[in-house]
């Protein structure tokens, strides 16, 4: 839906049981304040019409006998996809493709099950705990239960898919099996954003991927940096997926904005604000990367997206964050941990507020120093995250995958990866050993004890 | 000792309680048949000889305070050591100075250990084990064991290391500590040789770094080439610590290449073997990277030192494999799993098995296919690794370490690492929960069946 065309690519269009409409009448969550039952249940609500959705494309796509039988024929080398929807797993396995996972996260931790990745409870934060890699007993006891909670958030999320994959290609299949046949998982994060984790070899880490070097500002936008004088700009964008807010918070935003002295840029196409300052601009669209490294951008209003913080981040640009749904909770939680920015929860928003932030991340330097020193770490890599990707693409269509990165773990099963069958009967080894030695010691005492009693007894004859 | 000098380093010399003759008298094990105890009982006397060397090295350049004041005063960047001799991992400590680790590995695999890297019993193989990533329950149960007497190895081979440790630094400290605080592992493998498993952030796959692009040979070798014909040549050599052998042993070996049809490069400085056939060249030294490079060469006679093995593999050269000591037998073990080469052990070594293996990897044609395969997949890299070292060690030297890859698990002692205090308090919480829920039910119940009795005892009233 939001891709465009291009010379590089062939786009194959394909009826789906669905139109725009039906698509745009999903609205984000997030921007009103609920009681946190209310919030999950709107949550799981949400989500659960946006599976529809990709359910329905999927099915789509695997019965359009036409189509399959076309990508059948072109004989392809590899297959690139997000499993995010899992619809391209199937795919590949129909097709007998090695497969290039190109991905941000999974969020019930698909991507490590299906990898076999170590994921110590004790510093490796889940999705949705609020955690960071450092954590009290409490935190990690939260840790291990949300971890506890992650295969029902997968049953609910995936389980549709499953059943989809076992009725296409006619066998019984889990998502964990299928995903787990990937060559090569390209991970759109690094260790600069994300704390440092166990890895596998078949992950490849590619944060930053969509950074590129800065391409000069059409006339329009240059002139608008330009005219900001020495106090610089703000961008705002809350992400292709919202581009309007409801009209209270939108004022609330476009007050606040009009008492800081910068200049601001922001992407906005509902109903412009009624308090919207002569400081602001609104804008349909805005060249995001271009923009961050412009030598007037002071800082960044975002939604915590992978895509914004990495650019951010290339850029060395301090953020004022307003987490909406999905993992931009998670994301904002690690930034602000790491000093490179100030959260703030747009239903509570006041004008007070991020006036408040915007003016910290923008006068303490400590904001603009952390972020030039991550995005200084970040770029300071002996290969691009794009050549990276584009030679491990190229990689499993030259040797047909990576077999030889595939961990034995695959063919082991829970007991066995474990050892408790090994540890199991080590045990039961030692405990008939010790027994038997009580039984040794205690009959040989019995037999002198007797000894004895028995002479002691002759004595008196 | 084996270290030249050069124009891109400066060599310092300081001295040592020993000379080259107290070196030259341990000899290495191996040649002789020994029983299982009496090879551990001189494996074990032979590592504490080698130790003491170390030690007395290591206490040497410690102790030895002008030459440790113009390190301190030379105000390097960072330290780039081995720390299978973890004197460097002391110096860094004393000098503060980030620390690079290019190593193979630690026998007792105290660099998994210091990086807080899992190691799951069940798929990956211990040194000394035997075995492959694939095991069955016996080999799986070998694992453990041998994996639980790896502590009693570390303490062996490296506790008067920590005792000098504590004793220069002026605190107590382990060496699990110490090498903790490395910023990069550079770890000299990679999974065409070795099996898949997890790795951390900072710790990077350099293996085959010593293989460079091939150098024309002298013209005394590129005679001895090109003069061999359609049978090409055989490359011997024992690596740099064996280049001479038993007469009885050396004299079977050239007995039995005599009977191949190949020419043969023997690096060999011991007395000639009788037996020495004309085929058969012995030279001093030989440029072993430019030979296995050579179109002429058909196979490697090999002891399996790692270097060997990857020059093997770059040029995609089959090998017979006669293993001495220390990873030769792991190394060898995962080249005869990989179909890549076949082992024979020397001491037992018959004129009739080499000849044999010789004709085996020469003429079955799989031995090279598959070869070519591993080395195929091994070049295929989006940086070489001597360029990927080269920029982990200058990235260390630019940001004073690489502090953002240190995973929070240092900081966690080993109940918390396993969350083994949060299962715990489940634990109990649970029980006390059934517990309480079983009290209620069967006091309520009481009430309830005395209260049915009570009424029925009324009724009769």
């Amino acid at each position: 839906m939001k891709m465009d065309r291009s010379p590089y690519y062939t786009t194959k269009i394909f009826p789906v049981p669905y139109n725009r409409d039906d698509m745009d009448s999903i609205k984000p969550t997030g921007f009103t304040a609920m009681p946190l039952f209310e919030r999950i249940r709107v949550g799981f609500q949400r989500a659960g019409q946006v599976r529809q959705f990709f359910l329905a494309t999927c099915e789509s796509l695997l019965y359009n006998t036409e189509l399959m039988q076309e990508l059948v024929e072109r004989k392809f080398d590899a297959l690139l996809t997000d499993p995010f929807v899992p619809c391209g797993a199937i795919v590949a396995d129909y097709l007998s493709l090695p497969t290039v996972n190109l991905l941000r996260g999974i969020p019930c931790s698909l991507e490590y099950l299906s990898t076999q990745c170590p994921q110590p409870f004790s510093y490796v934060p889940r999705f949705f705990s609020g955690n960071t890699d450092r954590m009290n007993f409490l935190q990690r006891t939260k840790n291990v239960l949300v971890a506890f909670l992650q295969p029902m958030l997968c049953w609910f999320i995936y389980s549709p898919f499953e059943e989809l994959a076992t009725r296409f290609l006619q066998r019984e299949v889990t998502l964990v099996q299928l995903l787990s046949q990937t060559s090569i998982w390209l991970m759109r994060y690094d260790f600069v954003f994300e704390s440092p984790r166990p890895l596998m070899p078949n992950m490849v880490l590619v944060g930053g991927i969509n950074c590129r070097d800065r391409q000069p500002l059409s006339q329009e936008f240059e002139e608008f940096m330009s005219s900001s004088g020495e106090h610089g700009v703000v961008i705002f964008s809350l992400g292709s997926m919202v581009s309007e807010l409801p009209l209270e918070i939108s004022n609330r935003i476009a007050d606040a904005l009009g008492k800081i002295p910068q200049k601001v840029l922001w992407r906005y196409t509902g109903l412009p604000p009624t308090t919207l300052a002569p400081n602001t601009k609104l804008v349909e669209w805005l060249p995001q990367n271009d923009l961050m490294g412009h030598p007037k951008t002071r800082a960044f209003i975002t939604h915590g997206g992978t895509n914004g913080i990495y650019e951010a981040i290339c850029s060395g640009v301090p953020s004022v964050m307003l987490p909406l749904f999905g993992d931009q909770g998670y994301n904002v939680d690690h930034m602000v941990n790491r000093g490179a920015g100030v959260k703030l929860q747009i239903e509570l928003l006041s004008t007070h507020d991020l006036v408040n932030a915007l003016n910290t991340v923008i006068n303490d330097t400590r904001y603009k120093e952390t972020m030039m020193k991550l995005s200084a770490l970040h770029k300071d890599r002996s290969v691009s995250p794009l050549e990276l990707s584009i030679h491990w693409v190229e990689f499993v269509m030259r040797h047909r995958g990576a077999e030889h990165l595939r961990p034995a773990a695959h063919d082991l099963n829970w007991v066995q990866y474990h050892s408790l069958d090994v540890f199991g009967v080590l045990l039961v080894s030692v405990m008939v050993s010790v027994w038997l030695m009580i039984k040794c010691c205690s009959y040989c005492c019995k037999r002198c004890w007797c000894g004895t009693r028995n002479q002691m007894k002759r004595k008196p004859d």
